[in-house]
C-alpha cells in the first residue's frame, strides 16, 4: 500500500494513520460506567448503566441482556440537525447505529454468565466530526467493562463475563485511495465507506461497507479490512491502557 | 470449498446453491413497475411507482430521486408480527432494510440523467422464509427497469438512466460451513450472516456482515464473497431472462 | 327491476350480476387459515392467526375473541397511497373498516363455545377495484374457518363455533339504476353506496348506506336490499364451494 | 306496530317517542355558531366556525369545505373514559363519528355555492346518555345555520348554500320491541342498532345498522326506518322552532 | 394602592375587582364531583373521579394520588385552536397547567389518609376569557370536596384528607397599574402577569410571575401579590358558600 | 438572616452561599455560541445557533427570534432516566423548562433590532445536581452573547440587540430555614423551591415558587427574593468574568 503513502488527507495524516484517541474514564459522576472517547474531533459520551432486571422477552431465562441507545446533540454538527426528542421520534440512522452498537458489545460478551441483569449503553455525541457510531463502540467497551468491574467488587458477579476486547474504526476510498479513520470531510467525499468492528482477537464482528460513489471491487475491499485491522489493533491497545490492563 | 460438499442443509440444497427463482412482472395492475419475487418461499410484491416531483432536499436540482419502503404482512410469517401501521411506528429493522433498498439501487441509477421524477419503491412481503430483504433488491431492480422503459416508451426519457443491473443475496456460516441464499431455518442457527449487494458487472455496492456466534475470519470472509458473488451472477440472470434483455 | 336491464355499466355487467369471485385457500403457508379473494380486480389476502390467548378485557371470562386489521399496499391503487406504516398512523378509514370486518364476522361466531383463544384476522388489499372491505369479509369467513377446522382437527375443540357463513357485498344506485357489487369505477361516480353484511341464513349483520349525492328514497333502498340479498347468496355459495361444504 | 304498546323503557317512554329535545342557541359567546343540544340526558356543544380558507385538496377549486370533529368530557360518561388527547390519539370510533358528522352536514350543503371557505364543526359531549353521534348531528346543523346566517348578514354571501335540513335518530331492537331514540341502558342491551340520517324533505342520507345480537331480518329493518322516518320529522321540527324559521 | 383607582380597565372594573364568581356544582351527572366554575366570561367545567387503585409508583406504598388533565374545547376562544386529539399531542401550555392544577390540589390535601385510591380531576374550558388555569383550580377544589363527601356519606373515608381550601387568581401590571383578575384583553396587553395560588389560611402554595414586557421590581411584586391575597379571600368564600360550608 | 448560619447544609455551604459556577465559553467547535456551564456537580452544554430565517408565525414582521430547547442525557441523573427521543415524546417537565429557558432569555433581547434571524438555544445536561433550569438560563445567555458577537464582527449586526444580562437561580426552604442554590439532595427534601431570574439591572422576568410541602409565607417569600437577588448578582458577574466585559 505504499503507493498511497502521497495521499494529500484533509488533515494531513498518513492514509493508515487513526486520529488522536482519548478515552478518559469516570468522565460523569453517576453512571456505572463512564467515558468520554475523543477520536480526533469526534467526542462522545458512553455510559453503561446496570440495571438488576431483563426484557421480557429473556424474563425466566436467567440470561443477561446489554442493549444501547445512540442520540447526537442538536448542535454536534456543523449545521442543526433537529432534536429527536422534540421530533417525537428517532431517526433511521439512530436506530441503526444503536442496533449495531449494542449487537458488537454482545459478541463479547456472555450474557448466559453475567446473569439477570441488565447493562444499558448510551452513547451521546458532543461533537461530530466522522466515525461517530465506531467511536461510540470502542468506547462503550471501556464503560461496560467499568460497570462490570463494579459487579466484580461488589461481589455480585464471580467471573467476568466480558470474554475479549471490541473496537471499531471506519475505513473507505477516499481520492482512489484506502484511508483509515475518516473524518467528516473525507466521509462526506469519499467513494466508499465501510465500517469494521473487530475483537481484541482479531476477529471480525461486524463489516458494513457501502459505495457511496462507484462500486468498489474485491482488491478494494480486502486492502480496507488489512487497514481497518492495523487501525483496531491500535484501537484496542488504547483500551487496554485506559483500563490499566 | 469442495470440502463443504457434503454439508446437510435443511432443505438438502448443495453449500452453493441459490434456491429456486422465480420473477413474474406485471403482477398487479398499476404500478409501472410491478414485480412478484419469489427465493424459494420468500416471496415479495415489489412496485415501482413513478411520481412527476422530487423531494423538497432536490428541489431546483434537476436531479431525480428514488426511495423505497419496505413492509411485511403480519403474517408473513411463523408466528403473527405486530402490524406496523397499528403500533405507530417502523421497527428499527424495517428502516434499516428500506435504506439499504434504496441505495442499492440508487447506485445503479443515473439520478442527475434521470431528471426531476423520483421512483418509489414498495418491497411488500407477503411470505418470508429468509432473505427477504436481498429478494427485495432483485426483485424492485426488475420493477424500476419496468417503470423507466414505461418513461423511455412515452418518451419521457431518451436514455436509460440505468447503468448497471443491481442484485443482492445472503451468504453465512452454518454448521460451520460457508452457505449461499440462507433460508429461515439456516437463518436462525447461522453464526455468522452476510448480505451482499454486486452490480452486474461484479462491483460490491454494499457488503453487511454479521457475526451473530462467533467472529467471523479472514478466510470465511474471503469465501463468502466468493460464494455470494457467483450467486448474484445468477440472480442478474435470471433479472435479464425476466426482462428478455 | 328489469327496467334496468339496459344500463351500461363500466364493464358491461348486468345490473345485478357480482363480478368473478375466485377464493383461493392455503394461499401462503403458515397461518392457520390463508386465503386469496378475487371479485374481479379486486384481490385480498386474508388471514386467521390462532393465538391461545385472550386481550385483558377478556381475561377470565372463559370466552374467546376475533378481531381483525386491514391495510392496502400503497400501490393497490391508482395512485400511490401513502404507507400507513410510515406515516405513523392509519386512516380512520382504515380503522372504520377493521372494525367492520371484527363485528362482522363475530356475529357468526359463538365466542363462548370458542374458549379463550383469539382469531386475528389479517385482510391486505394487493389490488384494489372497489368493494375491498366486503371481499375482505368474504375472504376471512374463509380463513377464520380453515383455522377452525384445523382446531378441530387438532382435537382442541370439539364442535365448531361457527353458527353460519357471513358474507358482504356492496350495492349502489349508479346512473339512477340499482347496481351489484360496484367496481371503483362505479363506486367513484355512484350516487348512494351501501355495504350490505349477511348470514348464510339471510339474517342482517350490518347495514352502511350512504348517499354520496342526491339523498335516496324508502324504494331504493329496497331495491338496493334485494339486490345484496341476491349477490351474498351467491357469495356464500361460492365460499361453500371452496370450502367443499 | 301497536303490538309494541306495552313495551317497558327503562324511562317509561313508548316505543315511538323521542327523549326531550332541547336546542339552545349561542351557548358560547365566539363561534359564528354554538348550539347546546339536549336529547334527554345527551348533552353536547356544537360549534361552527368558519375560516375563509380551504384545504388543500380544494385549492383553486372554487369550492368550499365542511369538516367535523367530535370528541367526549373525559367524565361525560358513567366511569371516566381516557382523554384522548393525552393519550395521543383519537380511537377509531372517534373518527367514524367525525366522519359521519361531516359527510351528513355536506349531504345538506352545496359546497360549490359555499365560495372558498369551510365551517369546521366541533362536537364535543359533555354529558353522554346514548346517541351522542345522532345529537351532534342534529344539533350541528343548527350551528351551520347560524354561521351562514352571520355571512348572509354580512353580505359574504347572497344566498344561502343550505338546501334543507338534517337531523340523526337513532332506532333499535330493544327486548325484541322496536324502539325509537334510545338511551345508554338501551343501547348497552339491545339487539340491533341502527343510526339513520335524514333531509328535512325526507330522503335518507346515511343508515347505518349494526346487529349486536341476533342478525335482523328485513321486516325489522322495515319497521325501524318507519320509526326513524317519524322521529326525523319532529327533530327537524325542533331545530326549524329553534330557529324561528 | 389608592393611586390606581382611576384606572380604566376594558371591562370597568376597579383595580382590586374580581369578575362575578359563580360555582354551580352538580353540572353533569355522573362524576363524584362535578363543578361549572364561571369567572366573567371564563367557563370551565371541573369533574373529580373517584378510582380506588393508585398508579404504579404509589402501588403498596398505602398513600392516594391526586392527578389532573386540562383541556380546551376549540372554540373555547376567539379563534378556533387546534384539536389537540386530532393533532396528537398535548401543547407544553396545556401540559405545564395540568400539573399545576394537580400540584395545587396536592398540596391541601393529605394523601396518606386519602388511602390507596385516586382522585382524577379533569378540567376541560368551555369559554375563555383569560384566567382559564387559576378557575381551573378554584373549581376544582369544589369538585374535590364533593368526591370526597361522597366518600365520607359511603363510608369509605372516615375523616376528610382535604385541610385547607385552595384558589387561585391571576394578577398583573396592566397600563402601568397592578390590576386583579385580568380577563383576556388586559392579559394580552399586560406587563407582567402572575399566577398565585393559595390556601385558605392564605398561606402560597404556588406564585408563578412573568414579565411579558419590561422586568418587574420587587415594588410591584409586593403589590401583586397583595392584591392577589384579597382575591383569593373572596374566592375561598365563593367556595364556602358554594359548599354550604 | 444571621439565624440560619447555623444550618448544616449537605455540602457544607453556608445557607446564603452558591455552589462554585464555572463557565467555559468554545466547548464545542460548530455552534456560534458554546458553553459549558457547571454550578457544583450540575453540568449543562449549551449552545446557541443562528439561523437566518424566522419561524412561520413572524414571516414578514421584520422581528428576530429566540427559542429554547432542553434536554438531559438518560445517565446524567443517579438512575438512568428514559430517553425522551427513544420514548417518543417530550415530558412535561422538559416542555416547561424550555419554554422557561426561552422567555427568559428573550426577556433581555430586542427582537426587533435582531432582524429576521432566530438563535436557536439548545441545554444538555450531561449531570444534574440540581439547578439545571437555572444553569441552563445563566450558560445559555453567554452562549447566545457569543452568538451575537459573531454576528457583529461579520459586520451582520451594527448594534447588539442585548439589553442587559440575564441569569437564574434556585431557593428555597430547607430544613425551615431559607437557603440559596439548592443541589439534588436539598431539591429532594425542601419544602418550598423557588426558581428566580432577574437581569442584570435586578428586574424580575420570572418567579416561579411551589410549596412541595408546607405552604409559604410571605415573609419567607420576602427572605427567598432576597436571597436570589444577591445569588443572581454573583451569577452575572461570573458571566461578565467569562465574557471578559
Amino acid at each position: 500500500m505504499s503507493t498511497f503513502a502521497n495521499l494529500a488527507r484533509p488533515d494531513g495524516r498518513a492514509f493508515n494513520a487513526l486520529r488522536p484517541v482519548r478515552i478518559t474514564r469516570q468522565y460523569t459522576r453517576y453512571a456505572e460506567g463512564s467515558v468520554l472517547v475523543e477520536c480526533g474531533d469526534t467526542k462522545v459520551i458512553c455510559t453503561a448503566s446496570v440495571e438488576e432486571r431483563v426484557p421480557p422477552f429473556l424474563r425466566d431465562s436467567g440470561q443477561g441482556w446489554l442493549t444501547a441507545e445512540y442520540g447526537m446533540l442538536p448542535r454536534a454538527t456543523h449545521t442543526r440537525g433537529d432534536r429527536e426528542a422534540a421530533r417525537g421520534k428517532q431517526s433511521g440512522r439512530t436506530q441503526e447505529i444503536q442496533r449495531l452498537i449494542g449487537r458488537s458489545l454482545r459478541a463479547v460478551f456472555d450474557l448466559q454468565a453475567f446473569g439477570p441483569r441488565t447493562i444499558q449503553i448510551d452513547c451521546d455525541v458532543i461533537q461530530a466530526d466522522g466515525g461517530t457510531r465506531c467511536a461510540s463502540i470502542t468506547g462503550a467497551f471501556v464503560a461496560a467493562h467499568d460497570a462490570v468491574s463494579g459487579l466484580l467488587a461488589a461481589g455480585k458477579l464471580t467471573a467476568s463475563p466480558i470474554r475479549d476486547h471490541v473496537a471499531a474504526v471506519s475505513v473507505g476510498i477516499y481520492e482512489g485511495a484506502p484511508v483509515l479513520d475518516l473524518n467528516y470531510a473525507e466521509d462526506s467525499a469519499c467513494d466508499t465507506d465501510m465500517n469494521v468492528i473487530m475483537t481484541g482477537a482479531g476477529g471480525f464482528v461486524e463489516i458494513q461497507g457501502t459505495a457511496e460513489g462507484a462500486p468498489f471491487t474485491r482488491e478494494q475491499s480486502n486492502m480496507l479490512l488489512d487497514l481497518a485491522s492495523d487501525g483496531i489493533a491500535q484501537l484496542v491497545a488504547a483500551q487496554k491502557q485506559a483500563l490499566g490492563v
